[in-house]
C-alpha cells in the first residue's frame, strides 16, 4: 500500500506555525481537534504512522511540516513530495538551466494557465491559489542562482478548456551586449495526461524505498515535483529536470 | 591565432567524395585545381597545415571531411564544428531531452524560421539551404532515440526582420494513454547576439586545446554546434544541451 | 482649445450616485466638496462649462455622467469617450464580427496583457484596474448578439515590458456541427505609438463638431473608443470596428 | 442541380493560353483531345452547357476562363469562385482592412500553414502547391492599396495535423512616426468544418441566382472566396470580408 494525495488544492498554511514545529506539538494540536489541522495533514499522520509511504502530488501543506518529518523518520516511512511537476512548471525547469548555460539573463518570466477542469475551480479560491502560485513560482531564481524580478504566475479558470489545461508564457533575456530577445511557449496539454504517469512512478519509487528500508523525505524523487522536499530541513533540492533525472537514475541503479 | 569560419553558407557538398577521403587525395584534387574544393575547405586546410586551431561556425563542409581530420591530426591542430547552436535548434536540443524524460513521444517537429539579413539571403540559394538544413534536422533523432516522422525545417528570406531572427516551432507529442498534445514555441532572437558569445568561446576552448597539445576534433566543444565533430569518425555526437556542458565543463575541470 | 483626458486610469466609480444624475445635482456635491466628484470629472466639468470640447482617452468616469452630457447640451459642446481602442481590444472589435460573419460561435475569450509603463503600474491599483477591465469587457457581447460566458481579460504590470505592450488572447470558437476551434492572437505593440494618431484625430473631429455647431455626445467618433458615448443615454454604441469607421467617413462626408 | 468542385487542387495553369480565350477556340481544343483542358474546366464546362449552376471551391482554374464566362453568359448559367475562403486567408481579408483603417503600414506578412489530409498531400504536389498560393496571395495587396514587399505564404503537409489545420501568421506593421510592432495570429482550425457551410451557402446562392435568372459570374458571392469571379473581365474583386458580407446581404435582400 502507498498512499498518494491527488486532492483538490487546500488554502495557503503558514507552515512555522508552532503545531507544525514538532510531532508533539502536532498531536496536541490533533487531540484538541485544532483547525490548523488540514486535510492533507490528517491523511499524511495516519499513513505515516501505519508505516505507509505517502506522496503528495498537491500544492496543499502536508508531510512537508517539520512533526511529519519527525514522523516519517521516526516509523522509518518514506515520504516525497510536493505538487507534480506536469506542464508549465516542468517546462520552466527545462528551459531555465538552459538560459544559464548560454548566459541569457531572464529579466522576465510572464506565465499564465487557463483550465476548465475541477482542479481549476478550486484554484478560484484565493487561499488555494495562494498554495499553487507558490509551488509554481519557487523553482525558477533556485535554478538561475538569481532572482528574477518580474516572474508573474497568474492561474484562470476557463470552463471551455474543460480537461484540458493551456500555459502561456513570454520569457524576456538579455544576450550578450544587453541585447533584448523574447521566448514565447505555448502548451496544449492534458493536465491528468501529464500527471498520471508520475502518479504511478511515484508509487513505485516510494514502494521501492520502502522494501529498502529508506524512510524520511525520499529526496531522489525531486524529478516528479514543483517543489521538492529535501532530507535536510530547509536545504535547497534540486530543481533542473535534467539533473533531478540523474538523481533519480543513479539512486535506482544503486539496487 | 585561431580561425574561425563565420562566412555565409556554401553549399551542401556529397562529403563522401574520393577527393575528401584522405589528405593525399585531397592535396592532389588541390593541385589539380579540382571545383571540388570549396573556400571553406581552403581555408580550413591553409589553417590545419600552418598549425593554427580552426573552429567551423557555419554549415558548410570544411574540416569535416576525412581529409582535413587526417591533416589536423597529423599536424597536432585541435579542430572544431559545426555551426554554431544559437536559436532554434538551441531550443530543440533542450526540450527533445525533456520529452524523453518524461515519455512524451514526438510525433512530429515542424519549425519555422524567419530572418532578414545577409545570413538570410544566402540561404535563398537553393544549395546552401540544403546544407542549413541538415545541421538543423541531424540532431533530433539523435536525441530522442527514434526517427521523428515528420520532422520539417523551413528557413525564410524576410527583409523586414532585418538583423532579428524569429523562430516558430510546432511540436505534436503523445502522452499517457496515446493521448495528443502540442507544444508551440516562439523565440525572438538575435542571430548575431546569440552567436558572438560562442565564437569567442570556441577560440578560447581551441586555444586551450592547443595549449594542453590535443590535436585533431575538439569533441568536447560539441555544446557550441548544431553537428559536433566527434573524435572517433562516424560516431555519435552527444547532442543534448545540459550533457554537452557537463562533458564541457568536466573537460576544462582537468587543467 | 480642445481638451483630452490622457491621465492615468482612476477608480472605478458607480455611475448611478445621485450626484451624478442631473447638472445641479453635481454642482451642489462640487460645492460641499463631495468625494465623490474624482480629478476626472472635475476636468470634464471645467471645459464643457467653458465650452471647450472634451474627449476622454481614458476608463476613467468623466464626461460619461447623466449630469455631464446634461451640461455639454446645455452649452452646446462636442464630447467624446472614452478609453481609446488602441491594441486588444481594437483587435477584438475586428475579429469577433467576422467570427460572426462566419457564423463561429465564441464559447471563450481569454485575454491577458502585459505592460510596463506608468500607465501599466497605475493598473497595478484595484480600483483602476476595474475601471479598465470594464471598458475592455463590454463591447464583446453586444457586437456577436449573445453573451460570451467566458469572458476573462487580465492586466498585468511587468516592467520588462517598458513602454511596450503585449496582448495575448486565445479564442474558442464553435463552428459547423459544433466542432471546437482556437485562435489565438499575440499583439506586440507601442501603447503611446497606437494611441496618439488616435488622439489627434479625436481633437480634429471634435473642433470639427465645434465649428459645425454640434454640441452634445459625438457619437459618428465611436470608432476612436473602446466604449462609445452615445447621443441617447443608454443606447447601445456600434462597436465592430468596421461599421464605426463607415459610421465617421459618412459623418465627415456631410461637411 | 448545383454542381460545386470539391476535389483536389490541380497544377497551376497559364490562364491566357489561346484555348481559353474564347468558347469557340475551347471547343476546338476540347475536340483536339488537347492537354491544356483539365478535369476542372471539363466539369465546369459540362455543367454550364446544362445550364446548371457551377462553383469553383477550389484554387484549380476552370469556370474562371473567358471562354467558359461566355459559355455562362451564353447558357444564362451563374458561376461562382474561387477557392473557399475559409481559415488562414478569412483572417487576413478581416485583419487587412482594420490595418489600413489605423493606418498601420503592412511592412511585411510571413503566413504558414500546416495540414494532414489528402488536401495537404496534394499540395506536395509543387503544381498543386502554386495554385493555391496564388489564390492565397492575391487578396492583400487589394485590401492594402500598395504591395505588400514581404508576403510570402507557406504550406506544408504535416501528417501529425490530420484533418485538422493550422495557421501560424506573423505580421510586421509601421505605426505612427514608424514606429514598428507585430502581430502574430495561430489558428487551430478544422479545414472541413469551415468549409462546408460555405459550400452549403455557395449552393444556395447559386440556386437563387438561378431562380431569378441570373447567368454570369455571381460577384456577389465574394464573401465565401479567396479570388472572387468579377462580373467585368479582370476588374478588381471586393476582398475585405466584412464589404463582402454587405454586398451579399443587399443582394440577398433585394429579392
Amino acid at each position: 500500500v502507498v498512499v498518494i494525495n491527488l486532492a483538490s488544492t487546500e488554502r495557503l498554511v503558514e507552515e512555522d506555525g508552532p503545531e507544525y514545529a514538532t510531532l508533539a506539538a502536532f498531536e496536541a494540536a490533533l487531540d484538541a481537534d485544532s483547525p490548523a489541522i488540514g486535510p492533507a495533514m490528517l491523511y499524511a499522520y495516519t499513513a505515516l504512522s501505519a508505516g505507509i509511504p505517502y506522496g503528495n502530488f498537491t500544492p496543499s501543506v502536508s508531510a512537508d511540516l517539520p512533526a511529519l518529518v519527525e514522523l516519517a523518520l521516526r516509523t522509518g516511512t518514506p515520504v516525497a513530495g510536493k505538487d507534480g511537476k506536469t506542464g508549465q512548471t516542468m517546462i520552466k525547469s527545462v528551459l531555465a538551466p538552459a538560459f544559464k548555460t548560454r548566459a541569457l539573463r531572464v529579466e522576465g518570466w510572464f506565465s499564465t494557465n487557463i483550465l476548465g477542469n475541477r482542479d481549476g475551480l478550486a484554484l478560484s479560491n484565493a487561499g488555494s491559489l495562494a498554495s499553487k502560485v507558490k509551488t509554481k513560482s519557487s523553482l525558477l531564481d533556485d535554478i538561475l542562482g538569481y532572482e528574477v524580478e518580474d516572474h508573474i504566475v497568474d492561474i484562470r479558470y476557463y470552463k471551455p478548456r474543460g480537461d484540458d489545461k493551456e500555459a502561456w508564457d513570454n520569457v524576456d533575456l538579455r544576450g550578450f551586449l544587453g541585447q533584448p530577445m523574447q521566448l514565447k511557449v505555448n502548451f496544449l496539454c492534458k493536465d491528468s495526461i501529464l500527471a498520471a504517469p508520475l502518479a504511478i512512478e511515484i508509487a513505485r519509487c516510494l514502494d521501492l524505498a520502502k522494501r529498502r528500508g529508506l524512510g524520511g523525505p525520499l529526496e531522489e524523487a525531486s524529478v516528479f515535483f514543483k517543489m521538492p522536499m529535501t532530507r535536510e530541513p530547509g536545504a535547497k533540492p534540486e530543481n533542473a529536470l535534467h539533473r533531478q533525472e540523474a538523481i533519480l537514475l543513479e539512486w535506482i541503479s544503486r539496487f
